[in-house]
């Protein structure tokens, strides 16, 4: 079994279980071009400033340019911006270099040349218009430290994305499992997933869940 | 004609005819499993608190080993938490019992396991950690006062739900209907629908909306 | 080419162009009747105020009943209602006078009704309660200035749609085109997709976004 076997849930319940409060989840980014669809990779990380910040670094490449084979990538935008940073062209160029999907805390924009390209985004939510002249990029490569937007936003800790983290996005929501935690979370998803399979035929077979979790979760 | 007959939508025209005036409609909640699907039932009502208040009663049992048989489970989440409060296992739990769904002033996860048992959830979102250790069930069977969340919040009226209450929900949203009004709002709902069908039927044959209206409505 | 055969994104990047610094795009109203669609009229625009407004001035109509033929409406309601401005009655009554949607700053209902009719809405959510008691229609044909909602709304400006504006709207979202600039738009759009269809063969051929950029768009 590796991580890509396994639900967004599935490996925060691991997580949890490593003490890792906020399960990895980012809250609020849902899967926006497909009904379903899973993904897997190690983060390739993207940081955008508003335009307004001039004194923030100027990438040399285009962030898609730079982009690695298998990755995730994952692009951190100010909340306030109404722009959206990823377009039809931009998951054509990440579709070359072998990416297996986006995440952007932020907006998107073209969903039909997505789905036509079949390539996976997830998003806060969308737009219509471009990066130019609200929103640049500034960094690839980085940690991103990705809080919850809207109200109540205190209550849950940011999550921190280090580039070569394993990013896994679904339909229930996105999460990041830090590289050194990864072969731990397989471990306790497996073993999660066989008592969650006790527990599942026990509770459709009438027994009731506290004593099902009690006799297979133990508690 | 029963309850069950009837849309959200009809449902609270009547509500509202009896000035009732939030209409028993509490915002926001929304059918995340399935593009259409319409619910009916008593209400099971459940009450979360966060983890951090201790002082909060506990629950003798699961709080789903105690639904009763053809309710809509009804769940109150403090709205900070970003954590899920019902998933696959529990969708498990209620269908043995007999739940026709569920309504949450919250988040859900597991969307791929309520769709493969066709057991509908509303919820204002999703998310990929469950309960522990944000928030926990405190209540069961007891009245949940929901109130609108995010900005204008304050301008709508909180509804409150009894337990036993009617609870309908379907794509447009969730609507309460206290017991004791029951046999009116199918009154009101019947006569509403025919008053509508003739105004249908006016306004597609170019009659104009406010002439069928003060037609057939009287105003 | 006209104005109907491009998509909001590419109409927001020629008013871009033309030094529309929001590309006319409102956010967060999303198509919530199909998966997908796109719309493009002359705005007929609606003002809604709330009920206890009381001094706003009264229709002598009902707005749909003065609707022009080939429009798209546009509505903008107060950000506090949590109800309904638009059901399947006005949808009816929309058809018969020719209309080709509906975009509301506000919210909708009866969806299943307007999916049957196959009319097109665009809303930012929806509801079960109507318009009465909480909000009334106070004028049409007169200019809108919708503002983005929620948090981060200040950074971006609002944008004002007079009667007889273009708005184009699809799945990305809602933009409008000043009269004045239609055939601007439509100019700068045709080229702009040209140059797109460009940079989309060397993207895809593995030239690098940042080349076929420079090569294509100069920069």
């Amino acid at each position: 079994m590796s991580l890509a076997d396994f639900s967004s849930c599935e490996i925060s319940d691991a997580l949890i279980k490593l003490s890792v409060s906020h399960g990895g989840h980012i809250p609020d980014i849902r899967l926006v071009t497909h009904e379903t669809r899973r993904i897997c990779g190690p983060a390739y990380t993207v940081k955008f400033v508003l335009a307004s910040d001039t004194g923030a670094p100027k990438l040399a490449s285009h962030f898609v340019d730079t982009v690695t084979e298998g990755s995730v990538i994952i692009i951190d935008v100010p909340p306030e911006a109404k722009n959206a940073v990823w377009g039809g062209l931009m998951t054509a160029g990440a579709l070359v270099r072998g990416a297996k999907g986006v995440i952007i805390s932020g907006r998107c924009r073209d969903l039909a040349e997505h789905r036509a390209q079949d390539f996976p985004v997830f998003a806060r939510s969308t737009s219509t218009i471009g990066q130019s002249p609200w929103t640049r990029p500034t960094a690839v490569n980085i940690p991103l430290t990705i809080a919850p937007q809207g109200p109540g936003a205190d209550f849950f800790p940011a999550v921190t994305i280090q580039p070569g983290d394993l990013l896994v996005a679904d339909e229930d929501g996105v999460v990041c499992v830090p590289r050194d935690l990864e072969s731990q979370v397989v471990e306790l998803a497996t073993k999660g997933r066989e008592v969650d399979e006790r527990c599942m035929k026990d509770i459709q077979d009438g027994k009731g869940i506290q004593a099902s979790f009690k006799l297979h979760r133990g508690k």
